[in-house]
Formats: structure tokens, sequence, C-alpha cells
């Protein structure tokens, strides 16, 4: 059986769950009076009043909080080794004074449980990746802080923590998105401690762009989370090179969660874009452009995760960034079936068949996009 | 040398420079002062107070009017056939009472202006499509017009016109977007009638999305065309999918400008957003979703151009609607170079290089997107 390595996969842990129920307001969790599971309320697209608030957001179950069920899962679809990182929002929403110490302490409950699971796996550490049970992390970071030297120490922290292999970031920064200067010392911070960034959407887009509040009532959550999310990421990134982050902070390595978005397809349009574009001295104006290309970005700096469901997605990733820098992942514990808790999971099996499809002449490209890569460039053994 | 048929290529006839002239709110033409080239207005994102009005929005020369420019165009960049069509934002913004005759207008315009090009390339009509050059068209509709019959006289008086070849048509409908029901009977012409519409954004996205205006004035016109254009067509053609008008209307031929806006890359995404919707009947909800697949869409109803800019996209239209649904194109005479009035257009060569990286083992596939498919497809000859 091959390595296989989840690098996208979340938690709430229950600390954080019982925080999320002591709020009223965007995030929240709500107990229904029946009984049935809690509802998580995260997007702001699901606050609605006008939703009895028993059925508003979606249902989560012991899937989002207890470990167990996630190593259950893992068996389930044959995967190793897991890199767990806190969902959406993190800890974008906490009070200045609170978010390091909300950082810690999810930090090291991390660390904690990752720790648990790994010395249980393997106590004589004789056993290689592939034969053991194994969980690794991502860190949040108290964005929201009063100062972004608490960011910067929380970033140098993580390294003294054994299990804990990146961070993991929304796109709004420090509150004003990832073109905002304010944030280089944490790019200067993640740069030098050779820290993996995972940037993953919560925001999407307007409901507007959507064509209103009608279209959130009549499809539900299809287009922020199937349009929205890969959009917030794809304006998130070219944010950042168009402020010229990449040119400051070359040796920046940053995951883009669901194949980037659409980042991959678009990078050529973006590229023609830049250069067609008077405002930037290159074209005549006054503006700095990016010195580097997205081309040369995508190759340099940019991994993917392997979450697009299909063939064609993965075409243009492979393309855009080469199948060395590709990561196989699931998105767990959000999209469950939603027929029956038995049997596979089809957002699990969908990506299997498409890095199986995209890749089928090639069982050592297979091989390193299921775990291979993964493991070389998270440093997991 | 090969037939290379240029199917996204736009024009602004001299009946419609006048009429924007003549306007002070977007869409407008204002002649600057100085004598220098008149300025397009037609992003809401142009119409910046702030910025002098001689200096709003692009400059536009004789190539968006004077068809003897597109001819000296496509004989430099070697193209025997262009499908013109009106650019954006056409006819969308006409008073009511005037859309139809606005439309006719411009529709007879079209016609005389391919007919006198092609009676003097071919007078004997005895050279194919490969050995002369010659224009063909897409129509513009009058969605403004106070009734939908309007529109669907128009889509079947364009049949009568021997040089029409389907019809451009913007993301809004008839004001309020594609998943519109009161569509219907332009649906049901456009089937009817085996009329290709090729769909093409304008509107982009609010600029809240990229970060507020302060986005716009930094990067220019990045966000809206790099992203803004591409997301708007994905969009669309989602709310077409979600609202079931390709289960009503599956014979319905549409066009995606820039290969689907991001329809290829995100098609797995919206695919399994749909089959994890709770809204949806399939997903215990009370509202009918689509019953085929966007990969089914994708390979029956969707034709793309090539006009991405890059292997990456162009590999994943190829794997989503395959290589006998895509056609060249060029965008002109958008994309100018901004150095030079001589010699080739990157904007034009990129795309050239795009097909050939991605097709160099084929040379009849990239025969079939270069002319082949369109030549088929909307029977120029």
């Amino acid at each position: 059986m091959p390595l296989v390595i989840d690098i996208h996969t979340h938690v709430y842990p229950p600390a954080y769950m019982e925080m999320l129920r002591a709020r009223k307001t965007v995030p929240y969790v709500h107990d229904p009076s029946n009984n049935k599971d809690p509802r998580l309320v995260i997007l702001s697209s699901d606050d609605d009043p006008s939703i009895p608030i028993d059925q508003r957001g979606r249902p989560v179950d012991s899937s989002y909080w207890d470990i167990e069920v996630k190593l259950a899962f893992m068996r389930q679809h044959g995967i190793n080794c897991s890199v767990i990182s806190l969902a959406n929002p993190w800890l974008d929403f906490i009070e200045p004074n609170e978010a390091q110490m909300w950082a810690e302490r999810i930090n090291n409950n991390l660390e904690e449980t990752c720790a648990g699971v790994n010395k249980a796996a393997d106590i004589g550490n004789t056993l290689t990746l592939d034969q053991k049970e194994t969980l690794f992390a991502m860190g949040a970071l108290p964005l929201s802080a009063p100062s972004s030297d608490i960011v910067v120490n929380e970033i140098k922290r993580l390294k003294t923590l054994p299990h804990l292999r990146g961070v993991i970031m929304g796109t709004s920064g420090l509150g004003k998105g990832l073109d905002d200067a304010t944030l280089d010392p944490v790019w200067q911070a993640l740069q030098d401690t050779d820290t993996l960034m995972f940037l993953h959407p919560h925001y999407g887009l307007p409901d507007e762009a959507f064509g209103g509040p009608d279209a959130t009532s009549r499809y539900g959550h299809v287009f922020p989370l199937a349009l929205g999310f890969p959009l917030e990421t794809t304006i998130a990134v070219t944010r950042m090179l168009l402020s010229c982050v990449f040119d400051r902070f070359p040796r920046l390595k940053i995951l883009l969660a669901h194949s980037g978005g659409t980042l991959p397809f678009l990078a050529g349009r973006i590229d023609s874009c830049i250069h067609h574009e008077r405002k930037f001295i290159s074209g005549g104006g006054d503006v700095q452009g990016p010195q580097r290309s997205v081309w040369d970005v995508l190759k340099t700096n940019i991994y993917l995760d392997a979450v697009v469901y299909g063939k064609p997605g993965l075409e243009a990733a492979m393309a855009a960034s080469g199948s060395d820098r590709l990561f196989f992942g699931t998105d767990h514990p959000f999209f469950p079936p939603l027929d029956s808790k038995e049997g596979d999971w089809p957002s699990v099996t969908t990506n299997y068949k498409a890095i199986h499809a995209t890749f089928d002449t090639n069982s050592e490209m297979v091989a390193e996009v299921l775990g291979g890569n993964a493991a070389r460039i998270l440093d997991l053994k």
C-alpha cells in the first residue's frame, strides 16, 4: 500500500467548540432543542434570521472534534498520516487581548493530540511512516492580536513544538487583506523560519456577486463553497503578487487550498493583464508592478493540494506548478456523504480517482502526490 | 498555412461609437481636449471622478471601429477568417423603446460589413476558406426591450442574414441574470433556431471582492479583467446550470469566453458541491437541483475559446470539453501592445504558443483548434 498523507484535514478542538457555543454572533454553535446534532454557523450567509435557528448553518457531529473519529476516517480511506489544522474561521474573530492566549491554547492542544496518537502508534520508533498511523499539525496564528510581534513570536514558538509543520491562515491577514504592508514582519518570520503557510478561504465573495441573497436561499452553499471559496483564494494570492510580496520575500512557501482556487487556470490571464496594465511602470504608469511572474511564483513559492475533484483541475495544477508540488487532501470533516454515514466518502474517492486518472501511466507520480511530496517537503517521519 | 479562424474579436461600429459619444454616464466615449485618442469608459470602476476625465477609461484608436484595421491585424497574425461581434456592454444599457432599432441597425451593419469584405475577397466564389480573407458575425440582442418577444424575433431574423452565425450576450440576461425564468422564451428560440450563443463577461465582481476601490486605483484593470471577468462568466453559467436551464433546453449551444472563465477548473468542485447540497431534493431538501451534471453539459452544450494565455488553462479546457470544442480567438482590439503599434501582439502570440504547447504532438488537433472546429460548427465556408 502506498504512503498516503492528508494535508488538508481540519479539526475544531473541544475547547474551540465550547468557545463557539458561548457566542451568539457568527461564528457560533447552537444546540437545537430537539437534541439533534449541534448547528455550526460560520458563514455570514448562513446567519439568516428567516431560517429557524435550529436549522441554520450545518449540522456537525463528533467527526469535527473527536480525534478518534478522524483516525477511523483515515483507516477507512487508506490514509496513514494527517496534517491537521484548525478549521475556518480560525482565530480571526477573537478579541485582540485574547488572541495570544487562544493561539497558544489551540496550538498546544494540537501538539498534545499529535504526540499522543504518534506515541501510541510507534512506541519503539522503529516503523516507517507508511507502517503506522500518525498525525502532524499546522498551527493557528493570533492575527487579531494588538501587534504583529505577537504573531511573529507564535510563528517562532511553533518551531519548538515537535509535531507542528506550518501554519494555516485565512485571507484577511491582519484585517486588511494580504497586500497590507504591515504584514511584512509576518512574511519575514515565515520566510526566516522556513514555515509553510497554508492559505485557506473562508469569507467568499459578496452575495451580490451571485445575484443577491436570493441565490443563497435557492442554491444553499453551492455558490459560496463552489465559487466563493476558490475565488477568494485566487484574489488573496493575486493581491500578494500585485503588491510585490513575492519580490520582497522570494523564499516564502505557501500551500494553496483547493488546488489554488483557480490560480493555475487563470495564471496566464493574470500574467497577460499585468503585462498590459498602464498603471504599472512597465506600462507607462507610476505604480511598481510585480517583478517576478506568476509562473515563476507558481513553480517556486506555491504548493497546491489536489482537492479539486476532477482531472481538468488537476491537469492545470500539474502544468502550472508541477507534480512535485501537489499534495493529496480530503477537506475532512467537511463534505460528508448526505445519505449514509457508512462507506467511503465520495468527496474523498473523487479526488483519489482524479489523481489516478491524471497520472495513470506514472505510478511514481501517483505515489509522490499521494504522500511522497508531503513527507519530503514537510519533513514527516 | 493552416486555416485560422478568430472566433473572439470585437468591433464598435461607427454608429455605436457616435451613440457612446453622446452619453455622459457609463458606458460613454470622451474626446480629450488634447486631440489624443478618445477615451472609452465602459467599466463602472473606470468612471472614477478622482481621475481627470481626459484620462479615464482606456484610449481607443481606429482598431475599434475601422474594419480595414482589423483586416490588417488579421493579415499580420495569419488569421484567414474572423467572426466579429459587438464589444461589451453591447446593447444592455439601451432605453427599452430603442432596443429593437439599435439591434437591427447594428446587426444589419455587421451583415453589410461582412458581405462587403467577402465579396471583394472572392468574386468568383471559387476559393476555399483558407485561401481568402473573410468575415462572419455574431449578432447583438435587444435584451432591454419591453418584451422578450422582441428578442425572440431578432434571433429568428438573424437566421435570414447570410453572414450572421450566432449571437453574443452578456451575463445580465433580461436584467436579472441568467437563472431568470423569464428568459425561457429566449433559450427556446436559441435552441429551436440552433443558434450559438457567445456568453461574454462585462460586469465583473463588486469592488469589495478585491479589497474595495483602493485596489482598483493601485492595480488598474488587473482585478476586474483578470479575475472579475472570468468569475462573472463562471457564475453566469453556473446560475444557468443550477436553475436547470440545461435540463429544460438540452440542445442549447453556448460558447464561453476566455475558455469558460474558470468553469473547466472548477467543474469538479461545482459537481461535488451540488452532490453535497442539503437544499436540493437529492440532499434531503425541497429545491429541484440540476439533473444533468456539469461534466455532461461541458461536453454537450459548451464550446470554449482558447483565449486563456497558457498551457494549464488550455489543458483544463481540453480535459473538460474536448479538443473538438475549442476555438482559437484573439480578443482583438483589446489588449494591444503598450510599447509599440508595430509587430505581433503578445496577447495573440501567447495564445498561439499555448495551443502549440498543449497539442504539440498532434498537428491535427492544432488545426482543429485553430480553425477546423469553428468552420465545422459555425458552418463557415
